[in-house]
């Protein structure tokens, strides 16, 4: 029962037991292993805009996709079981996100946050503000994987 | 050149040549595989929810994911020498998706137009049109797949 209470705290509104009991253990570390994995690419998209020449719709796009996976519950995903097991690869996800539940609704909390704000300065289109967004997202990002992925 | 033509057509937003030429072939194959990855999950997620219990917040939830990533450009992520090579695994792109730039560009349409129709049903919580949306949207995954994504 850990990923009911994984669940609870990392997504409030998120109906318990209906569609998430039906995810295979393989399954769910591919979902998330991909969400993660796509999450990767908006925001390198972001930095190269922040970085290079800024494009406002792209810089939007970009974190709408960050924003709407935020939110999505991937907490979900971690399902009984899978603390072990290959999606697209062995899954890095260490034992303590499936045990330190109040750490992990911490960063997680922190990540959403951070993740929403993204994408409302992003509509602004104020590049130097998107920046300094960007690294306090980055950094939520980083808070997570310190302590709950590990390294290759 | 002919990532630009396809982008052109699948994106008119994104600015060309920014961040997109900086994507190298094994992580362009892997974000897309990502994204399409992380989007079947949140299909599964509405199936369920309208063959079982229904959340209307779930399913609002994955419909926004679906819907961002839509949206996002992922036309980008077709860049020069990707139509062979590994992401996560051995892309199944088929060469078309390459060269018949106007199908790609009418089922890329059909997809985004669906997935933006699925987010406002969604945010309805009428479940049985939920579920006839369904019906479109996954049809326009399948009209992709049968001719631009090869079996396994």
């Amino acid at each position: 029962m850990k990923s009911k209470l994984l669940l609870a705290l990392l997504t409030t509104t998120l109906a318990a037991g209906t569609a998430v009991a039906q995810v295979k253990v393989e399954d769910a570390i591919k979902f998330r292993q991909s969400g993660y994995g796509f999450m990767a690419w908006n925001m390198a998209r972001i930095k190269a805009n922040v970085e290079g020449t800024y494009n406002k719709e792209e810089v939007i796009k970009a974190a709408n996709v960050i924003q709407a996976i935020a939110n999505s519950g991937m907490g979900a995903l971690y399902v009984p079981g899978s603390d072990k097991g290959k999606g697209w690869e062995e899954t890095r996800a260490k034992p303590a996100i499936f045990t330190d539940k109040e750490k992990v609704g911490k960063v997680a909390m922190a990540f959403n946050k951070e993740a929403n704000e993204m994408a409302k300065i992003a509509a602004t289109g104020d590049a130097a503000a998107v920046g300094a967004q960007l690294g306090k997202l980055g950094d939520t990002c980083k808070g997570c994987h310190d302590d709950f992925k590990a390294k290759k």
